[in-house]
């Protein structure tokens, strides 16, 4: 079979999750949380699998979720939206990125992505007939910047797609920014994708911006969310798409064939879990700040240079007063010798900076787990 | 946004359903169950869900999962796979179709598709920028005729899809059948998509025949199954594929970039209820027989002519004694005026037999639904 992606393996997180597994490590390489999501939503999907409706769903999504949805887009962000159409149900965030870029990218069609960025986006755009342009956020503080994309656009420059708060950075995109990436995808016409699943781990000083929030990006944007990510249930495969109704439609078209609807009894225990305790995503950061602040300080006798996380669930680490291996090599130590699982950073970018010293941690985990890897990372 | 889809709008079934609820009609148009699951499969989930782990499945599905289902492969169809190289747990049987297609069919492609045929594979060819070549079935018998068939392939053609038992007619592919796609299938090297979801709802004398049993088959083809069918719980949308180590290498890769995994709870639970009780899909058939024969009976009196379905949960009327209308007309007053939702033949066609009166009705619901829908049937 003549590969479409001859160039890609197995994802870097199922790859170091499976090293994590075979050498017994910490597992701090794939973002997912180690601790119980809450009960009541636990619950809530026990009663609907034993006495709900275990059949298909519509099409879009549930309609109490997406009514909730839209009520959580009000109270939150500000931002009003018909759930009818404007939102549609996905069986995870990356299926509705999938189809999103399925959707805007046509053969010959240009992409603009900032490196390092989340894995699936090439590997669609490519599907698509399309070529993914890298263009590098700053390698300090990993910000765009916009003058260089800019000089990236050319007539075939369809789509860009933005994640803030940003997997593996944790960079948060400020409002400045988007008021940049209006200016630009209004003066080229140019569709959005904006992965916003980590919208609510934000800590700090930072805020997050949502491209739903600037009426000129509205119209053109793709906004994605996750509720695995929000709900600390990644195992349940269930985000959803927010983008203006001409989009949406196309969106669902191809979502129908791509793979139909979400699970329903998953559909139904999020629309009553967030329907009954609407303020919970809000308080998710706290919670997780402090496991960040938990993993840092644990972290302060260690060689380890860092600057804590803006957002997202994910720490980097600078090794280089460590090692002067690659980031890949040195992973694979960690795990292997040191027992703490982590990623890479340099496998998300298309030319990573050789001087990048690099690696990904992730905090979603509890305390005896992040202060037993920390205590073997400061013994390196 | 330039669609890719343009002729394409909701799905038949999707409308229907909704029809029917808008009009309050018996909802025979959309292959689901109206009754529950197995309660030992509903507590499973509910028991995952509760205490498992409620984040991501490794990428090819849970392990327990597919060892179970190369065990049943055994079993049941006498054949032998590895669980780790030939099976892939996808979100669903239209998931594993689409990501089939996308990895088989390159712009330019041709791919042999019979009609009628299932809705999802035209889009997913098209978005490959591929040419879904349509092959007639027998008006009357719905079997393949391999000349017909023959003739159609040229150069271009790289993939032959079939579909046995038959959505929406019924029919079932004889042991003939596949040894005629074997040999075509060998001679011009095509690949071959097997939707075989309805595997174990097969009826009277007709047995289930899989693409896997043949050699020369299984090595070029990818085997679609459904859990949803099997295991009547169409809204947990979980299935797998069945291919030879390379096509399942190429499928995953898609697949990991389309959706990522599955669903864990459900992916425990079905794993679980199918340990525990081996013998329960190859049980279904007489259920669902059953099922058939008392819809069949209660439409004695009718002016409907039918022969009663070799397979699947979809029995096929003729009304030619009843109404000249458009199948598309007739099931849009059925719904309005009679109180029963079905789905038109004619949809599945690329150039429908305008000669050609045929109704599908979904007998996979409680007695009390179908002998009501036939009383008010009886009365056309
Ligand atoms: C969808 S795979 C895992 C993605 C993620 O959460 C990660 O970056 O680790
Ligand atoms: C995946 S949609 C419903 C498909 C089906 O079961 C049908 O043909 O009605």
């Amino acid at each position: 079979l003549h590969s479409k992606l001859p160039d890609i393996g197995t994802n870097i997180f199922s790859r170091m999750t499976a090293l994590a597994s075979e050498c017994g490590a910490i597992n701090l390489s794939q973002g997912f949380p180690d601790f119980p999501a809450p009960q009541a939503l636990r619950e809530a999907m026990a009663r609907h699998a034993m006495h709900g409706h275990n059949q298909y769903a519509p099409l879009a999504g549930l309609p109490a979720l997406r009514e909730t949805l839209a009520s959580q887009l009000v109270n939150d962000r500000g931002v009003d939206c018909d759930p009818d159409t404007e939102i549609t149900v996905t069986p995870g965030a990356t299926v509705a990125i999938y189809c999103a870029i399925t959707a805007c990218v046509h053969p010959g069609d240009e992409v603009i992505v900032l490196d390092p960025c989340y894995d699936s986006y090439e590997p669609a755009i490519t599907l698509s007939g399309g070529r993914a342009v890298h263009v590098p956020l700053d390698a300090q503080t990993f910000t765009p910047d916009w003058d260089r994309i800019e000089s990236a656009v050319n007539p075939k420059t369809r789509l860009i797609i933005v994640n803030s708060p940003h997997n593996p950075t944790g960079a948060v995109l400020s409002r400045h920014d988007l008021r940049c990436l209006e200016t630009l995808a209004t003066r080229h016409d140019l569709y959005v994708i904006s992965d916003e699943v980590y919208e609510y781990l934000v800590y700090d000083d930072a805020a997050h911006h949502s491209v739903l929030q600037l009426e000129g990006l509205r119209e053109r944007s793709f906004a994605v969310f996750s509720f695995g990510k929000t709900l600390g249930v990644t195992g349940w495969k269930t985000g959803y798409c927010v983008a203006p109704p001409a989009l949406t439609s196309e969106l669902r078209k191809i979502h129908q064939f791509v793979c139909f609807v979400a699970v329903t009894p998953v559909q139904q225990a999020i629309a009553d879990f967030l329907h009954s305790l609407p303020g919970y995503p809000g308080q998710l950061a706290e919670d997780y700040q402090a496991r960040r602040d938990r993993f840092c300080s644990a972290l302060a006798g260690s060689r380890f240079r860092l600057r804590p996380a803006a957002g997202t669930y994910f720490q980097l680490l600078d090794y280089r007063d460590i090692s002067d291996q690659p980031d890949t090599v040195l992973c694979e130590t960690l795990a292997r010798q040191h027992g703490v699982a982590c990623v890479p950073v340099s496998v998300f970018s298309q030319s990573p900076d050789p001087e990048q010293r690099l690696l990904r941690f992730c905090f979603a985990k509890q305390d005896s787990q992040l202060e037993e890897a920390a205590q073997r990372l400061c013994r390196i």
